[in-house]
């Protein structure tokens, strides 16, 4: 199939007043939705990361894509890696989450431009042969994808302003006792069967708190994580490591960079706390995984097509880990239903992702929805693998064009949770790593 | 395409009188023929090591493939390792080449087994698709694969016994001026841009001689490289690196096992030489690599997606290899067109493949070829990535029929080159590592 036309569409949607180290989930997520039209008509279909500069990316690389076969992957890759100046497969993309929001980082800029592609490639590929992405990616390993329960600190509101303003469906969070509601109520919606609390938002006692409360109302069959996204000290990571031993799965981002996270392992193990790292900050590309095993600073690592360049690299990621003994897990962003179908089709297809995967879909609203037939379903907490060709959905051609409008009207046009948490918050507020 | 029967077909074909380390090529080399039937009338072929063994494993994983979907190669792998015994994806291989010949471990049998059936798979796919093998592995970045040239101290004979006897096109090599005179007439026919010799057989001062008049002779524009699989002890091994050092390529398995492989590693750095070593011996699983990685034992591997676990496998250690740094090369045993045709669709996808591959092609005769149209061309020293569906050869099960009837007559039934050795060279012959 010769590719024709790359049709990109930014779109907002209203997100809650979520909290975390970077400061505040603004009124509106920004996404692009990228469609690969074929010559025979077929259509493939991606998300990306949202915003301005992102659809002037996309325009950068149009030529790279359109007038290629859709199999053509490789070289699609190496054009769109040489047009933002990187050759090689990896890219320096080193501990660019720990600092800059993902989506907002410029260094892996191309991986990101070139997973959305390769999702709408592989998309085109299985509606043309009839088969579901995760036969494309070796087959799957799994029916249904368990994702996990993504708990926030989070202010009133659903999101969304005017006609676009959202129910708020969870509301307030902002303490022990309300983040377990919040935990109950998601299970009970959703049927999860991991919880991870985004954190490094208030008082680490306070989140130490929040994590026995959460083990205390749910129970030790329920596996959790915190995610401070580096906002303590090693000291502090020490600390919370210690009392949350033997109620974690993993603790995920505790201290910034490599040498912090590798600090805050080896000062565990010495007290005899063997409690694995997660990372997706310090660890977000090929670049980070050698250091990262050579001081031993990570021991889960949690990938995510979008910025490790698509599905097929965190299938190579996953062997990787497998290789050198290392957990893998998956991270998410503000999505819609064409990246959780995608992240469940890599997810079935990928053996050595052995950990709930997480996901920001249950904050997300029905009408903001983009797939056909509306929100893709989390049952028991887990996404059935569709068997329906490709990744399952067709787009809602009239629901993308909202999506636009609303991009349209929204005002924002990047993502700058530090400049919303000083608008609706305190105007003062400055991120600080590590703040505690 | 549901696959409806399993087609293991052993067969035979001549073989010259090479020398290695292990001793000597028999008169015949073994391979098995597999196709994949599907309901609608596709074959999918791919091709696998030989002998007795060989055939009653394919059988034990029949009911694995049989009744499955082509795509379904994940949930094949995992009944074929769980048939033998081995559930996760990295097989514990370690260092199995290093004393026995490729083909006649048992540790990586389910890995072999299972890479001939994801060849034919994939074989298949392609063909009922319309796309080159290559493209199903992610898309080429190159048009022609290049091979090196594969020279070796050859006895007299071409191979084969009676009607099966073939002409010795090459003649007997067992001095530096006739493996000279061999690699000149091998790049004459096939226009070799790179060479490398099968070491460990005579003293290592003539082998080294050897490279010399090879350097002297080709010119320093043809990249050279050794491989003696192991035969020198590290104070050899040195020596060799020494005096072979600005020569060299890379030199290939020196010494046997991570340990003394490392220790000449350093041995030559310490020395102020920094010549890659090469591996597919002490390396030949991605259970070898965290520890290779580690004490730096290897530079550059030695990838085949026969043991390593089928053509996805070598992708995602070219992906591992990228990230750490190491380089990939392609490694080689006896084999006919449909493991040329794999190999040259999965070096053509795989981006970190930057050196020449190994094949002993150039080895085999015509008469013995079993795909249509004959032997695989190679020109310029390189294989065209062919644009046909799947493998982009079909089966001449003419000629695929003789090389069973060949199998029947030959009396070899696995390999056994020390066995060969003492029949014909001499009758004490035992192979030791290192042996000098």
């Amino acid at each position: 199939m010769k590719i024709v036309d790359l049709r990109v569409t930014p779109v907002a949607f209203a997100d809650p007043p979520l909290r975390s180290s970077y400061g505040l989930h603004a009124r509106y997520a920004l996404r692009t939705v990228v469609e690969l039209v074929g010559e025979d008509g077929v259509v493939g279909v991606g998300e990306a990361h949202g915003g301005e500069q992102t659809l002037g990316d996309f325009e950068r690389v149009r030529e790279a894509i359109v007038g290629r076969d859709v199999y053509d992957l490789a070289r699609m890759w190496l054009e769109i890696a040489g047009t933002f100046g990187i050759t090689g497969a990896v890219a320096a993309a080193d501990r660019s989450h720990t600092y800059l929001l993902p989506g907002e980082s410029r260094l892996d800029v191309p991986l990101r431009i070139y997973a959305a592609i390769e999702v709408a490639a592989l998309d085109a590929i299985g509606k043309m042969v009839g088969k579901p992405v995760c036969d494309l990616l070796g087959g799957r390993v799994l029916d249904e994808v368990p994702f996990s329960a993504y708990l926030f600190f989070k202010h009133r509101g659903g999101g969304g302003v005017g006609d676009d303003a959202r129910p708020d469906v969870w509301g307030e969070a902002l303490t022990p006792e309300s983040v377990v509601e919040q935990a109950i109520a998601m299970i009970a919606e959703y049927g999860f069967r991991s919880v991870k609390l985004k954190a490094g938002v208030v008082d680490p006692d306070v989140e130490i708190e929040t994590m026995l409360a959460l083990r205390e109302a749910l129970g030790p069959e329920i596996p959790l994580r915190i995610d401070p996204n580096g906002a303590w000290s090693v000291e502090t990571s020490l600390r919370v490591g210690t009392e949350l031993a033997g109620v974690l799965e993993y603790l995920e981002d505790p201290a910034p960079g490599l040498d912090n996270m590798a600090a805050v392992r080896h000062g565990l193990l010495a007290s005899g706390i063997d409690l694995p790292l997660a990372s997706n900050i310090a660890v977000t590309s090929f670049a980070d995984v050698p250091e990262a095993v050579r001081c031993d600073a990570v021991q889960v690592i949690l990938g995510d097509h979008h910025y490790w360049g698509g599905p097929r690299a965190v299938t190579q990621l996953g062997r990787l880990c497998e290789t050198f003994g290392l957990g893998l897990s998956m991270h998410s962003n503000s999505h819609l239903g064409v990246s959780l179908l995608a992240m469940t089709h890599l997810a079935a297809a990928t053996p050595g992702l052995t950990y709930d995967c997480d996901t920001h879909y249950p904050w997300q609203h029905a009408e903001d929805e983009i797939v056909q037939g509306g929100r893709v379903p989390i049952v028991n907490g887990a996404v059935r693998v569709p068997d329906r060709p490709g990744l399952g959905a067709e787009l809602d051609q009239d629901a993308l064009a909202r999506g636009r409008e609303r991009y349209e009207r929204c005002g924002y046009r990047n993502r700058d949770d530090a400049a919303e948490m000083r608008r609706y918050i305190d105007p003062s507020w400055k991120r600080e790593v590590p703040a505690w």
